[in-house]
């Protein structure tokens, strides 16, 4: 055990298979847990994810060696501003979202002094499912995390967190902020765009039911991260709007190379492109394979 | 039994899986195999998905009442061309090709009179490994299959294949040929495109390796299809590219609309239409879980 508490704030899919993990895993003696939605908190101690919880914030955190934020990312600046009056001086604190630097930004604002004890952290897992129901303790195992400490970050700190993963099965890897957010607009945040438009944009064409009806396993499984929490993925989207713009924009031009191609009939110049993108998928799934 | 013998041309996933499907469900007594590849037939007679085989095209046709094209789109032409000659009249010729506009033309080009015994056809079923290995007698089963009859089409050809894929599990669909190309186009040849564009272009940027060590479940989802057989993808794309490309555009100024209400940061609107495209998905699901 590295931790006598640990307080996990926002209980849902990444929240709870947190909760569960550190406790299957031994990493913590308590875990507690803090939401807004009572009924949700509840659930969660029934399932046995948490231990405890409170409605209180300031109630939740006290005591708390390493409070963990998986809550929506809007609800960042609120909690921050709470956890800089209320938590002790010896907690680390860390999180879960997917944008790196504007978290950052806002713990700077309003954490204070306490920035040296934050690890802004991003564990690389999830399902379309979310909800503490759908949590589960082994979401983590082999599964990458990033941390992206600065210079403000204390060691101590820092070894903490990357204990805590490491001992749930997470492979712990340190990134820049920078890097992080442009990284993840690449791999993550633009396929969730192009899945929910490309949904969005059959679903405006004429005879829109037809259309869906015709659509095979290969279209499902394309869109699967269109059935994503909207809400969660709206925030993502606007909170790395810089990135983001930048990366589709230069992927909206190698798609008009790509349609250039087939405008022109460049037969070979395709299938060089069909061949490399296979081979580099193949390739990604082959070590996906071995890591997990 | 509808069929005393069918001869399947080009024995992969698609052809061998009609063939293990005809004989599990006794729709035919003898399925008869013609590939280039005689160790792919050889293996196909020792999995007991066909019975015998010919390299000879036209011995192997020969006797036959039903033909099943499923070779690649590109043999169409010099298929048809033997096919032509050689077929008993009441014979009835089908294939599998996922675009039906350039294929209705060869066959009209090279097939003559026999132009009425042709009806063409698409099951949208599919996996993205291929070969005679991975075939399955299931892989049709509650699956949509598309015929494009014309006016030329005799009306007991028709039947005879519906019959067919009926028997076998599969739901017939009638649709015009050009109906048929523009969905798919919609549902199939853009996402392929888009999948195969977005592997492609995250491996031409910088650091591409780490990129896809960050990668998660998501993007292997979205990114199955880019695992696809590139020389077919690369038929389909050249000559579907009509309706691709136009359906394309239209996509890319979808996509460039969305990125719009990001750079803009409209919530509300951009919460709008990931809420719109998760209903849409999450019903395509809930369709298709009744459907199979």
């Amino acid at each position: 055990m590295i931790a006598n508490q640990v307080t996990i704030i926002g209980i849902g899919l990444i929240g709870g298979s947190v909760a569960m993990a550190l406790k299957e895993c031994n990493v913590v003696k308590t875990v507690k847990g803090y939401d807004i939605d009572q009924e949700c908190l509840q659930q969660a101690c029934q399932l046995g994810v948490i231990d405890s919880y409170s409605l209180d914030l300031e109630e939740a955190v006290h005591g708390a060696d390493i409070i963990v934020i998986a809550s929506p990312l809007s609800t960042s600046a609120s909690l921050f501003k709470v956890l800089s009056r209320s938590i002790n001086p010896g907690s680390v604190v860390t999180d879960v979202g997917s944008v790196k630097i504007p978290v950052m930004d806002v713990a700077r604002l309003h954490l204070g002094d306490f920035i040296t004890r934050f690890v802004p952290g991003h564990p690389i897992a999830g399902k379309e499912q979310h909800g503490v129901a759908a949590s589960s303790a082994e979401l983590f195992v082999g599964h990458r995390v990033i941390l992206t400490p600065t210079t403000e970050t204390d060691h101590d700190a820092l070894a903490l967190i990357t204990m805590m993963w490491s001992m749930i099965g997470a492979e712990v890897v340190n990134l820049e902020l920078v890097e992080h957010d442009n990284i993840l607009a690449a791999t993550s945040h633009l396929p969730h765009i192009l899945a929910y438009a490309l949904v969005d944009f059959l679903s405006t064409i004429q005879q829109s039911d037809d259309i869906f009806d015709f659509a095979a396993g290969g279209f499902a499984d394309f869109t699967r991260i269109a059935s994503s929490d909207p809400g969660m993925w709206r925030d993502i989207c606007l909170l790395n709007h810089e990135q983001l713009l930048q990366i589709t924009e230069k992927f909206r031009q190698h798609l008009g190379e790509i349609t250039e191609t087939i405008r022109r009939s460049d037969e070979e110049k395709l299938l060089d492109i069909f061949v490399r993108a296979k081979q580099s998928r193949d390739q990604f799934i082959q070590r996906r394979k071995q890591q997990i």
